[in-house]
């Protein structure tokens, strides 16, 4: 790797890729300054384009004619596919068959032809490198590339142009390429600014490779930030990291998820969880952070919905925000309009509310109400809880 | 107004705002070049924090030393507290003493103290303007003061920075603060530049004003926009409108929280509805924007979770990613195991069952089954009440 390289990259890339905004997060950290690098507003949704649009820049005008292939069900089969279609090169994804519809839909609308191989990954990225050789393609690694690597270490030049006094910069870790060019390309420029990298506790990979001080291929991988989900680091992304990142460090599931609710309610931004986990290391003291300037790289956005409010509700019950609890009853009349009086007049909201009769630990004539509200906070879920006790009632909370 | 004023508004604002980028949207609306002014990512969320600080930075220090009061639960509360902060002045916000938990934290945070009153909205704005004679404070008009309208409209001078060759903006409309400023720099230095202003079916008080030719208050407001739920324009903004804006629309909650979802989907942006509602119009074609290079500014990202996941919920069943039915079952066993089958082998993931016995209008002896499941899309959907009416099963959608 070379600085050239990543200048180069920059260069060409200019036409192509937005050079995002980077945004003041006053409060998901009070003891430091955080500030996020936002390539979740990046084209594509996510960091990825960057990479492989370099990648491409740099083939031969025979090697476009015969096209690129690449094997993603996610961010990186959409950064190919766009960056494919800007060259007026053919693109060609891989990806399983139990791909969900709409990522097989994206990659599709920026131009790629999708090719749906039964099996898992595995059997969807020997296809691939099956499709290169037979006809020619050009495979185009999601992280373990030089170019590709030089293309996301653009992100590190502009970071240093952006916050020019930055102290440490935080970085999403999956098969490390993007962090293996963003360190490149601060501590070629800075070395006194820390690297930091941050993976999932399910999936840390990187960690344990470069504790060990070999590449270790884990058996499986499962985190909500599916975007760092890889088994193995790469040899190039292996040996860039051991020597220019300072920390390697884990964030669970749920602080991942708080990371992405933080976003979202204090910053109006959207994060998929592999986006979020370096705001979760910022958030929750991972590294040393007390008193820093501190750049933390929102890699993508691309969160399913689905998966988005079940982090919301997950969210908003560990906020406070949401209480359900089980209330026994005694099967007689006016049970169900003291519960109702007691929420009421405490100011809950109720959203779900569901009767049922006795279960086996229960007396027959008993019932129980399960009901789901919504709540200001911790003190206000205990304000309602006392008014149920104090008229006589006994719960659950669940 | 004068142009003068709001170039003078762009040089005293510049250390204290944010220059939100513009992002393009090329999802929204197929036919359309649709670009998004992102006041949802200023400071405090929304674009208000504009005009509370030129206002306050043309008090004398007599009048910052005596301090502002404003009375609002939203926006322009939190614009005011920050404005006020960063100009060493004291601000007091009246709020309804029912506001949100949530809102008088997010003001107080920013440095105001609050005055919580007894009642509604005009209760405290009585309050306000009680303790502005009592007490000296200057009060700070949310939309119908010159200097406030002045800040606002500093993003007019930005977006023809940024697109020097839009064709139309769309801006959101309560009280009319936002586009008074906006439509008047624009029309200053491009007439060519159409102006359109929108607000929620539900509180469309300056279209029906401007519609009569004279101002109309409202006896009512209702929709999720409540940022703009205002129920009658200012003198000065209803002049102002009345004479630089090309036309004024109205958007439905439907659309907004559409809106609200694809900004989240497809551009990774949080908005609040009052945000949303240029993003519905120009999604819904509620004015000409075909063919044309189109900004929408999205004003504001201050959404409740809770709400935000409402309309995540609503938006999923909308676009068939979310089935809820009601399946009948005559009672005797293995009715249950031939639903999960049906739901399992079509791809269906259930989230919630319910088992009901028979209620008045069915046989004693049946019963019934609930479930909510996350569907790909309404083909999915299709194929899966196929899977069920195929194995003799009925049900309802719900």
């Amino acid at each position: 790797m070379t600085l050239d390289k990543i200048y180069h990259a920059a260069f060409v890339l200019k036409d192509i890729i937005r050079k995002t905004d980077v945004i003041a997060a006053p409060e998901l950290n009070p003891d430091a300054e955080i500030i996020l690098k936002t390539e979740n507003l990046q084209v594509t949704g996510s960091f990825k384009v960057r990479g492989a649009a370099y990648k491409i820049s740099q083939l031969s005008d025979e090697e476009k004619a015969r096209g690129v292939i690449a094997c993603s069900a996610g961010n990186h089969a959409q950064g190919v596919a766009l960056a494919a279609t800007k060259a007026g090169a053919k693109s060609l994804i891989c990806l399983p068959d139990n791909a969900p519809i709409s990522k097989i839909e994206a990659t599709k609308k920026y131009g790629a032809d999708v090719c749906l191989v039964p099996g898992v990954y595995d059997d969807a990225y020997n296809k691939a490198l099956e499709l290169r050789d037979s006809e020619g393609y050009t495979f185009v690694h999601p992280f373990n590339d030089e170019d590709v690597i030089a293309g996301q270490g653009t992100i590190g030049l502009e970071i240093l142009e952006q916050v020019p006094d930055v102290d440490a910069v935080i970085v999403p870790v999956g098969g490390g390429g993007l962090i293996s060019g963003v360190a490149y390309a601060i501590k070629a420029l800075n070395p006194n600014v820390k690297v930091y990298g941050v993976q999932a506790s399910g999936a840390p990979s990187m960690v344990k490779s470069v504790k060990e001080g070999k590449i270790k291929k884990l058996a499986s991988v499962t985190t909500i930030a599916d975007g760092i989900a890889v088994k193995e680091p790469g040899d190039l992304t292996f040996d860039l990291v051991s020597q220019y990142v300072d920390e390697l460090v884990t964030v669970t599931d749920d602080e991942v998820a708080a990371a992405i609710l933080a976003l979202i309610e204090q910053q109006k931004l959207c994060a998929e969880g592999a986006g979020a986990v370096s705001v979760a290391a910022a958030m929750f003291n991972k590294v040393p952070v007390a008193g820093k300037k501190v750049v933390c790289l929102v890699s993508g956005g691309n969160i399913d919905v689905t998966i988005l409010s079940r982090v919301i509700d997950r969210g908003l019950l560990k906020s406070g925000r949401t209480l359900s609890i089980q209330v026994n009853l005694v099967d007689k009349p006016g049970q169900l309009q003291g519960v109702a009086n007691c929420i009421a007049d405490a100011g809950g909201n109720v959203t779900y509310i569901n009767h049922e009769k006795a279960t086996e630990d229960m007396s027959i004539t008993d019932a129980y109400l399960r009901i789901t509200m919504e709540t200001k906070n911790f003190e206000h879920i205990d304000e309602i809880l006392t008014a149920l006790s104090d008229a006589g009632f006994t719960y659950q909370q669940f």
